[in-house]
Formats: structure tokens, sequence, C-alpha cells
């Protein structure tokens, strides 16, 4: 499996340094240890390295899902791999689902989305602001998922096009003004997430979930702790991110008389 | 779309529990508020209800990956959903994909490997003991993707029979030990993941990954925490799991002069 | 040093479970491992052992000042000594110092308290339910500390008797009812501590503060995780306590000009 | 009660800086808002501000132990008020009590084990750096509590001086050389408590401890975590330390014969 133009590669430098790229021959970018030829890339296999006119190596990886989420250019706060890993397993989107995502901000988790209703679904993503759904395009094309994603300039309060979709997730600063118009747009059995960084947004969304009839509502955060693994020395790291946001699931049910009893924990 | 015999479905009763079936007309299963009959379930909406003899409702919703996982009967501590959702994002592990996984435990990381790689990859699945591989089989089964996996009966010393692999995860006592066979089994770039409860076994592993020449070598605990949301006194749940495991990450690399410096954090 | 009758003594048994007591001749306690004579005590030292009617060894430790919180009879929730030992180091309390609290509940922290002012210093511990204060008396009591604490029965809406006192520590319900009396009862550059379970009490409690004119206004949690060490095999335990309650801190000011820009971390 | 001529004070900067001095007449300091006279705090009280010569004010604040501990002068990594809380509460330190400190790295701790066991109590502590032990004592008698510590150069290995002591704290890098000496100095029932950042140093240490005869052996760490509170949206800080180091309590006990069982979680 020889790497061919077009290909994205994540460069890793000997210092730790990386790099997502999309191969091109003539294509030359400037590094802290010297220019890199990404023509050189053509015919070698991921985990071969090239050399920087200084002699300096880089290995030719994968790219992963985490990778090309991380290397977006951000115009607004991303949502974190950890966080789109816990929203994509705990509202089952897969190949062949339809989701909406609201709204597109940088368009780091419409790439995890894609990437994980492709090849047969299909993603649709709305923001109001057109300076961020054209970054957000540019992004998605950047990382190859330009084909199942459609972008939508659009206020929440006008509400989504589709219908019997499988899950809407929502990363809005009011997301309970998104709710109405989620629960229009999915099917029964149907999932809806919420990202946000305040106690305050919880708390109004999950009301509003509730009003609107999502049962099995479940609000966690996700804290990831790196660890230095070291012959005899090993230890946590120093320091962690503390917070990125606290995430909220519910369900779509379909009819309005079940009046389930509120569990504690 | 309506619920046919052969879906599954997660019934959430109204005091909160779930159970994960299989719809079949005339089969009947106890339950603490009554018998329910799945065969009324046919015919239904996902997000309508089902009504037990005791005139109990039990909601019909769409069980998400977590769920599946969540549901599987276990003969051995499992993958859980949050450390299963790193392991993927991490490795991007996504459909088309040929993954490995040594060894199978209860089969529930074994039912995500399969929800990501399908429907064109193929999940090949390692485990010494007969029992837990039977019971593995059984799970994927019931969870709807036995034609996504090959299940092999084998110590890990043996090796294992596939080549070029994307991936490879292994859950083994004795992580470092699949480590070498990982290694020859995964294509230049490719991931290997290792998941373990004690530092001891991590620092062991890390070790092997730098001596099979791996790369971008990273370790990692995931923890989630609960919250309770309540309209005015909202706070995390009292109690949480403290720990399951350490995920460690790495990359096969084809050139073996590669002599990255250490980073610490 | 010998123990004599009225030492406090915290029995270890062999399969870990603790006692704590007050020796005395002739008093007898049941145990699941048989029955303890405590007279037996009188004249062992502290690391010595006595012995149940079946043989069985009760180590004789010297209680901690953690195992007196512990083990007060409990009517309330307590102030837990993760908790306790946060507000004592940052509010500074010590021995020779003056300090309200606000309420007592079950006493544990009121014996935290005492602990760190004594001998010279005293603690004023306020609650409106006679019971919890009749409760909170016995506990203290039998941790040793009568003579450095007053007890009163009073609404908090009433304020306290005591001024210019060094410390206020408010654990009230509406925790923000207490900061107005808490202000005229404390000393210029005095600290107050407030802590509560859920963010809504902590975010009115904070403009309380504020409005009151106290600055360097900080807000943590203290989370505790235990480790399971064992040769070759160490990992965090499995569960942890995920919560017991936010802890806010506030320095009294003597001019109400002193407007301080917002720090957001 | 007013400031005087030796007194400490922390000074508050309207952007939040904080600054511990003592008073002296005619002392001035430069701060980024302008030099300051400390003279000017005499007279004052706790709470009220002096200003510099740029007019900005400064808040004379009351430092607590806290204050005193992170303002230290720094050669070593210094023990943090969190983790100096709990070994404080957990081992049961208090007025009187004569305690071994081993080694006293910049003084952080041993101010803060001089404050508890002040005024009739003892801290002793001992370093094998001369650097170290004189940057401890001037760090120490800036703080103000010169009389209660006795600073003893020394090689662990050397042993102690004392017996019969209440509770040694160890902080070397090889906690376990400590443990023999240690469990020589304490009395039956006294507590030993050790701090140490890896994983490997925990289990050594705990090992020695087994092999001492130290009981009730228990290991934790200690996480704080910093909430931004504001009116309609508060959340936990974005970034938080994640480790400083793993904190080991045992107790002494005199007899030899003591099995306890093994205890997991």
């Amino acid at each position: 499996m020889e790497i061919k133009p077009g290909d994205l590669v994540l460069l890793l430098s000997s210092d730790g340094k990386t790099f997502l790229m999309r191969v091109k021959e003539g294509k030359v970018f400037g590094t802290h240890l010297g220019n890199v030829s990404l023509g050189d890339a053509i015919g070698k296999r991921y985990g071969e390295a090239i050399y920087s006119q200084m002699g300096k190596p880089f290995l030719l990886l994968e790219p992963t899902l985490e990778d090309k989420m991380m290397k977006v250019k951000r115009l607004t706060q991303i949502i974190y791999p950890k966080d789109a890993a816990l929203i994509l397993i705990k509202t089952g989107i897969q190949s062949g689902m339809r989701v909406i995502e609201c709204g597109a901000g940088s368009g780091a988790f419409t790439i995890a989305l894609a990437n994980a209703v492709a090849p047969s679904g299909r993603v649709y993503t709305y923001d109001r602001r057109e300076d961020f759904l054209e970054n957000a395009r540019r992004n998605v094309g950047d990382a190859g998922f330009s084909d199942f994603v459609d972008f939508k300039l659009r206020e929440v309060a006008e509400g989504f096009d589709e219908t019997e979709v499988d899950v809407v997730v929502i990363d809005l600063p009011s997301p309970w003004e998104g709710v109405p118009a989620a629960s229009r747009a999915i099917r029964g059995g149907g999932r809806v997430s919420s990202l946000s960084p305040t106690y305050n947004q919880v708390e109004k969304t999950v009301e509003s979930l509730k009003r609107e009839g999502f049962v099995y509502i479940e609000t966690i955060e996700v804290l990831v702790r790196g660890m230095l693994v070291r012959p005899n020395k090993t230890r946590p790291f120093e320091r962690m991110v503390s917070h990125t946001g606290f995430l909220t699931f519910g369900r779509k049910v379909l009819i309005r008389e079940w009046g389930a009893e509120e569990k504690e924990e």
C-alpha cells in the first residue's frame, strides 16, 4: 500500500512535533528542522520516513480520526476527541445513519460524524455564522469527508430541513434553543446529545429535554489523564485538562404519557 | 420503520431498568413489573411502548453500541464503553479495516470493533480459553455482528495468522507477551492498543513496544463522572468508577534507526 | 506512656474493622469476633493488643483527628476529613484563634476546629435544630473537646454573638443567608469558608460574598483517590467518592472601594 | 489589632497578584504597579490597604498557612498545601507533638508541621544537603517558626537522634530507605507518612512498611479542582494540576505476631 499523491500523511519529527499534510508532487513546507518536500513521500509506505533538506527524518504516519480532528484550522473551540468518542458510542452513531449537527463550529466533530456514518450515511451540519461554516467546510474537505456532509447556513430557531434522523448533536451557547427543533427532527428511539461547558447550560438543557419528552437522560463529563511511563519511575503527568464540557444524552419517545420516576444516582 | 421479528430492542421500565431483547413472536420474559410479550413489539416503532400483563409500560428503545456492550453475558471483566470509545478514536478504526483483538474476553469490545469495521472490514479475535471464546461468539451473535468476526482459539505465543492488519488491540494479563506478534501482524503506520489495570503492566508493555520499534507511544486513563441534574440543585454524583484500566497506544514503524527523543510531558 | 482509664483507643481487628472507644474498667463491648473487655487496655501501650474472649487480637491504636471525625454518631451528613483538611489549611485556623461554625451538624468538623484552636482558642458553633446541637455536643464531648466549644441554638438570620473572630465556616443549605452575619462577625483580613454540594449554592454564595466585600474568593473541590498497592500489581481502587461538596473561600476587607479585576483562571 | 513592625502581611494587588512581606519601617519593594513602602502598613489593620507611589492599592491580608507554604523560596519541589493538609489530618499531628521530617526540602511542609505542633511541640527536620537545609532554615525563620524546629544535617542511613516521636514524615527519593529509621523512632501507635511521585516508589515503600510491622497502611492521592464561578456561567477551570504525589500512611505496632488479612478495597 504505497502513498500516492492526494493521500493524507501525519509527519512526526524526531522531537515529537506532528504535521498533517496532503501529499503533492512539488509541495514543500518549512519546519523548525528544515524544509520538507512532500513529493518524497510518493511511493513510500506509512511507517517509513522522508528527510528535510537538513537531513532530519520525518516519519510518515497514517492520520487517525483523532489526528484529523485535532489538526483542523480553528475559528472556534472544538469538540475534543475524548468527548467526540463518548458521544459516538453513547448515541450509537454508525455507518449508514443520518445525523444533524448544530452548529458546525470549526468542523472537527463534523469530521468524526462523517467518518462514522460513511459511506452510506449523511451528516447535515448547521451554523448561523457564514465564516464558521466556510471554515468548517474547508476543514471537512481537507480531511477528505466532503462527500458525506451538507453545510447549511441557518439560525437554529428556523428549525432543520430533515426529519426522521437518527441522531442530533447540539453544540450551541444556548443548547436548549435547539431542543424543540431536534425533537421534531429525530425519529422515535433516536438520540440527542448536547455538549456545553457550564452547569447552568446543562440544567436548562435537561429541563428542555424533559419538556420535549426525551427519556433516559444522562449527563457526564469525560476526563483523560496522561501517564508518564518510564522504567521504574512511572507516574501521572503533572498537569491535565480539567474540563472541556459536560455531555448530555437523551432518547426520543413517541408517546407523551410516559412519566418515569426520577432516579437519583 | 416498524419493529420486525429479529430486531433488537432495549426495553426501559418506568423505574429505569433496561432489558436488551430480540423480538420474537410468542417470546415472553418475566420482570419485576410482570410478564412482557415481545411479540407485542412487532409493528410498533422505536419510541413507543408495550405493556406487561400487569399493565406496566416498557418503552421500546433502539439499542446503542453502548447498550450492546454493557448487556453481554460476562465470563470476564469487559472493556467498558468509555475505554472502547477512546481506543476506537485514537487508533482510527473505521469501516473497511482489518483488526486483530487478543483476547476476546466476553466479546464486548469485539462488538464495538465489528460495529466500527462493518460492513466491509473484518475482526479477528483470539482467545486461549475455549469457554471464553464460545461465550464471546454467542454475545457477538446476539448483538448481530457474527458476519464480521472470526474467532480463533490460540495461545498468543503462537502468533496471529493475519498480516498487514490496520490495528491490533491487546487485552491480556501479560500484554507485553502479545507485542512481538502484534508487531509482525501490523502494517507500517498501523496502530496497537493495550488495556491493563495495573501500572506494572503498563510499564512492561511500553518497554516492549519501544523494543519492537513502535513510536508515538502514549498512555492515558479515562474517567467518566456522572452528574445529577435537577432544577436548582445540580451536582456531580456522589460515587463514581475510579479505575478500569490504563490505555496504551503506539504506531508501527518500518525503519529501525528511528531514535526519537524522550518526551516528558 | 501507658493507657489510662478515660483514654480514647481505636481498636483494629485482624479483619480491618475499627472501633473508637473510651477505656473504662469493667466496660465490655461485643464485636463480630467476640466480646472485648476495655479494662484490659489499662496499663498497655498504644501499638499493643488486647484479646476478645474468643482469643482474637484487637490492636490498641491512638485515634487521629480523622478517626475522631469519622466515628461521630451521625444525624446529618458530615464534613469529611478531606474537605476539613483543606478548609483548615486554606483559612489558616490555628492554636489560639476564635472561630464560628454555622451549623454544627453532627459535630465532626466542630471536633476538627476545636483540635486546631486548642488549647487557648475557642469555637462557637451554631445550629437551629436542638436535636442536632445535642448530638453534636455529645460527639464533641466523646472526642474530648468540650472545653473548647460553645454550642448555641439559633437561626442564622438572628446573627452571631461574637465579633472580631478570625474565621467563620458556613455549612448551611442556603449558605448565602449566613454571609451577612459572617461579614459582621469577622475581623479585617479574617477568612470565611462555605461548603455546599450543588453548584447552584456555590453561585449564590459567591455572589453574596462579593456583595459583602469579601475578596480573594476561590472555589475548589477535593477528590481523594485510593490506591491498591501490591507487589507487581498496583493500581487505583476501582471505585471512589466522586463528590461531597464544593469549598468556597474569601477574605474580609475593611474598605469598600476595592474593585479588583475579575480573574478568569 | 493593628499591624506592627515585624508582622507578616500578604499584599494583594488589584490584578490578583500576591506578595508575602514582613513589615518594616523604611522598607520599599518594587512591583509591576509601582513601589510600595511597607512602613505604610504600620498602624493599619488587616483588611485595609496601602498604596504604591503610582496610587495603586495593595490590600493588607493576613497570611494563612497556605500562603506561608506557597511563598517559600524553592530550591526543591515542595509538598503542596493539599497534600500537607491530608498528611496533617490523617496522621493526627497536633499541638504538643514531637515530629520528625526527613528531608527538609525547602521547608514548606516544615512550616506546616511547626504551625501544627506549636507552641509546646517540636519538629526535627533532617536533610543530607547543607544548601537545602540552610534554605529551609531561612524559609522557616521568615515564616516565624524558628522556635519550634531543629535542623539536622544527616544522611537518612545514619538514623534519627529522637525516639518515641509521635509521627515521622518521609519525603525522600528512596522513601523505603527511611522506613527502618522511622520505625525505630516512632512510639507505639505513632504514625508514619511518605509522599512520593511515582507508583514504583509507593510499591517499595509499602513493602518496607509491612516488613517493619506497620499496620493500617493506606495510599491515596489528592486532587484539587478549581471552579470558575460567575453568575449563570459556572464551570470547572479548564486546566488543573493532575499529580503531585501519592501519600502513604501507616501506624506503628509494638507486637510482631500481628498478621492482618489483606484488604483489597
